[in-house]
């Protein structure tokens, strides 16, 4: 049997700022779980009352840096992983995603976060290549060919985009599926900020 | 007693190409130290044959990335080392130096490799806010004080003028007194070529 005294005003309205549950949902979710704000966040999101859309708006304002160089030391990356709060920040699953994004992008190569990164110019440059490809293709398919092309190249460019390269951890799951279900296992905004990459001669 | 005849003329030529000292100091050179073209890379250098100017002349093609996270994984950076063989690149003392910038951009927070990188505009504001400071100084003292101020901002921000946080081990050298100490160290021209550095929050 919970005691539902036990439960704090303080910690309900932690969790409903966390999640944007209502008082009662909160109460409820923090004497099922003892207490426990994260493990209540969690509750609430298994139930389907804390909304995503509630938690893709809070500013990730924490977070976690983290690296990898190949063996060789001819390459290595830099990622700023951010997330809610310090707890998930140093927890073990989200330190180790950050690696693996660093390890990913040394190999991968991405040159932009997201998709709203990439320039316009540099967008208008890809569709007027793959515009110019496309002679074998009749006039009124060349559009969505020309399209489809481009689309193919933010694929390769873009970090979210892309199939984390570990094929046998991650079964080409793309790293923008990766970090929803990060997201989703601790509850909070999982923000892939930046990365840098550098490789020798290059 | 040495054998002159085991001189090769291939380490000769390798050894001019290296050092720019003229054919019989590089034949004397390597008769010093049995044909080893390293190591009379130094023997030339130590006797002031070999010029620090064309060392630093030769293209800087190899090189290692290494990186540095913060125990609390909330800053790190990630830096480029280059020098002129894989030889030196895979070198453990090099790799140390190399490890040490991250470090040191890690705590020290510059904006720039070299002074060249200061861009014109930060330069001027940076003249102006300290000609603004400087209503107690004589007319003819401003210009000097002025730039005084200047040089001071330079050596906050331009990673080669800063001393390396590491006052235990470095005994507040600058980083460019470290990288060219490792210069002659290696016989190589040793050039810091990029950094990154991440903060969450900043």
């Amino acid at each position: 049997m919970s005691d539902v005294t036990d439960i704090s005003a303080k910690d309900v309205k932690a969790l409903r700022d966390l999640t944007g549950a209502g008082m009662m949902d909160c109460k409820k979710a923090l004497t099922e779980t003892s207490g426990d704000v994260d493990a209540a966040v969690t509750w609430l999101r298994e139930k389907g009352i804390a909304g995503a859309a509630k938690l893709a708006g809070r500013e990730a304002t924490e977070g976690t840096v983290q690296s990898y160089i190949h063996a060789n030391g001819k390459i290595g990356a830099l990622v700023e992983i951010d997330c809610n709060t310090d707890f998930v920040a140093r927890n073990e699953d989200f330190v180790a995603f950050a690696r693996d994004i660093a390890l990913h992008v040394t190999a991968a190569q991405p040159l932009y976060v997201t998709e709203d990164e990439v320039p316009e110019d540099a967008r208008a440059e890809e569709l007027r290549i793959a515009a110019s490809q496309l002679d074998n293709v009749p006039e009124h398919a060349r559009e969505r060919a020309a399209q489809g092309k481009v689309n193919k190249w933010l694929e390769e460019v873009v970090l979210l985009k892309q199939r984390h390269v570990n094929e046998d951890k991650y079964g080409g799951k793309t790293i923008e599926e990766l970090r929803a279900e990060l997201s989703a296992k601790t509850g909070e905004n999982v923000v892939i900020k930046r990365f840098s990459r550098f490789a020798i001669g290059a």
